[in-house]
């Protein structure tokens, strides 16, 4: 791909609009019963009659074989090579939750988690306590002051936190508490550099003075940290491709993520539905819009191949009301596959679909992993996709002489 | 791709030889009414039979959705990265029309145009005067000093001319005068650096002096400059491929840029036959011919598919005189798409079809944009033709124990 800073250079304002829909963790792997995997099996007309008017193919969020993490894999979506650009998780999940975060503030992602007497982890998501639960558990923790640094506790969802370090020279460059498995005790947050042992001493008693604060609160008696990160300044949608961009997303995670490349994150519902309405109603004020599915992501992570495959389905007939919009550009793609096969995240490329008037169709008239194949995009990088949207709203100038 | 100087070192003499033929502007969009791109509509027997012995695929020029420049597009094609090497629209044109550039000499490229009393440009090419009509006025404005600096003026073809100053301590670093779109006067021209800001004062003042010399030429009351550069330093075809390699161009651009990498351009006539014999009779001196065609990609300028379907067959039937030399390496492809639906360069892939008798055919009979998608090349960038051109001829050696 080009550099962001050619693509700013081409990049023009047109009365055009885009639409780019991301079904988290689309891809699959068949059923061994049937050899078809969630998309294959899922009925899903109206993805299939758009697929024949469209040019499609399969997308690497990262490069073949990697497993790209939730930020990563939107990142590519939208232009930015993963391996040169990083949004922490901990400032995804504070953004999300639009939180205020000032450029010196250190944010990490919490968990509540079940100790037992020996301080082994016997529950890292401390049996999913409720938000109420969890809102409770942050008004104890947070306000806490150590060093001079005032350390601030959001909830975010179930048994998830923000914590955000406020104060003078701090560092992210932080290990992570979280041992990631059941069994083992919650890791000691180390330095990963010689200017942070300050913030590591800071985090490393935060956490401490959790652990006496919880005690009593079992299952959630003791909190996790990772992604201690820092807001990065990333070029905006805005700057490079000089589009008025929009999320929509259910999702604080992916909210913030959005917030991070400079689109507008607009109110919307919990539902797909939700969703759709709010990418209707919009509609006339933006020419770039992200909208977010998250269910099929969930639904690989459990395992549950049927509800996937269901969840595609609804999706399917949700379609036709944005269809109706007429958008110049529509691209239909996820941000890594989640094959309920593996029940995580995994490495399969991507079936993508772009629709424009101008796409050069390919005879592919299905929607699904192994139709893709055969497309006439091939198998490319999920970052070219960006750059193809917008050759298609006719948004960029020619290159060169 | 790997780097031209590790091509360099694995890359060897041998009396094999390879015929590159760049069929300007190739690629296509469907016609509405059949579905068929102008390649897809057009009968060409001998480009099909040829693809079923060779291997196929699809070829970005830069990257998928960037629509490229001519000197880009070729630059691709003979392997240099695009990004990383330029060749100004200027110098391009200077050295096209065989004029003998002083490594110091600033180049632009210029259009005479039209201007009305209130000095907007009301046509960009003054009504493509002759050259009869463009060598008088070149006259004209020719031997100008500014400065110091000696300016000279020459002309292409129809409205185009190019101007070359000559001095000491000149800077290219100048944006273009010509607005690139009517109803606009002239822009001036600025300094792009510090070092630049006497250079922009000597164009200045050669446009404005030009201005009143074309005062009473109606149409031609006024020239646009553009493309301001000075002759770059590229490592040469030969240095790079070891290839004794020829120019087949009747377009000046074309013959410019190729001189740069360091092409001879040979003499040859106007129309496709006239090439074509110019191959023949010099089939014995070099190892690597570059035979352009120009008509497709100015039919698809025009918007005038029908005549691009007409020049691809006529182009189809002269192909055959070419395959009775037997080269041991054809590749036919284009160095960006001109869909005649959209009337200009486009980002669409362009097809190509690579034979030699070490080839590996791939089962692809017919030379068009749908059919190359199952290629055995699959979708590629351009400058990867030149090492499977070269490696088809057997000019490359082992890379690595």
């Amino acid at each position: 791909m080009i550099s962001l800073d050619k693509i700013k250079e081409i990049s023009r304002v047109s009365a055009t609009k885009i639409v780019l829909i991301v079904i988290d963790g689309l891809g699959g792997l068949p059923n061994p019963d049937t050899g078809k995997t969630e998309l294959g099996t899922a009925a899903t007309p109206n993805l299939d009659a758009l697929a024949a008017k469209s040019i499609c193919g399969l997308v690497d969020p990262v490069s073949p074989g990697i497993t790209p993490g939730s930020v990563p894999g939107h990142l590519a979506l939208f232009g930015y090579n993963p391996t040169s650009f990083s949004i922490g998780r901990g400032v995804a999940e504070a953004l999300g939750i639009d939180f205020d975060l000032n450029p010196e503030d250190i944010a990490a992602r919490g968990n509540f988690c079940t100790v037992n007497k020996d301080g082994l982890v016997t529950d890292r998501r401390a049996g999913r306590i409720t938000i109420e639960q969890n809102l409770e558990l942050c008004q104890l923790l947070d306000g806490l002051a150590i060093d001079g640094v005032k350390i601030i506790v959001r909830p975010v969802k179930e048994h998830r936190l923000a914590v955000i370090f406020r104060g003078e020279g701090l560092s992210a460059a932080l290990g992570d508490s979280d041992p990631q498995q059941v069994g083992m005790a919650p890791k000691a947050i180390t330095a990963l550099s010689l200017k942070a042992s300050r913030m590591a001493s800071i985090a490393s008693q935060f956490v401490v003075q959790a652990k006496e604060i919880l005690a009593e609160h079992h299952p959630a008696n003791m909190v996790l940290l990772r992604g201690f990160s820092r807001r990065p300044k990333l070029p905006t949608m805005g700057e490079i491709y000089k589009l008025e961009s929009a999320a929509i997303v259910s999702y604080p995670m992916y909210r913030g993520l959005a917030k991070v490349v400079g689109m507008d994150v607009l109110k919307t519902g919990t539902t797909m539905e939700d969703e759709f309405q709010t990418l209707i109603q919009n509609y006339t004020r933006y020419d770039f819009f992200f909208l977010h599915i998250k269910g099929t992501d969930t639904a690989g992570e459990d395992g549950d191949f049927d509800t996937k495959v269901r969840i595609i389905e609804e999706f399917d007939k949700a379609l036709s009301g944005m269809t109706a919009l007429s958008p110049n550009v529509i691209v239909v793609t996820g941000d890594h596959s989640t094959p309920a096969l593996l029940g995580g995240h995994s490495w399969h490329p991507l079936p993508v679909l772009l629709y424009s008037k101008w796409c050069r169709p390919d005879g592919v008239n299905e929607f699904s992993e192994s139709a893709c194949i055969s497309g006439g995009l091939g198998r490319l990088s999920s970052t070219e996709i960006m750059p193809l949207a917008m050759a298609n709203a006719l948004k960029l100038d020619k290159f060169g002489a």
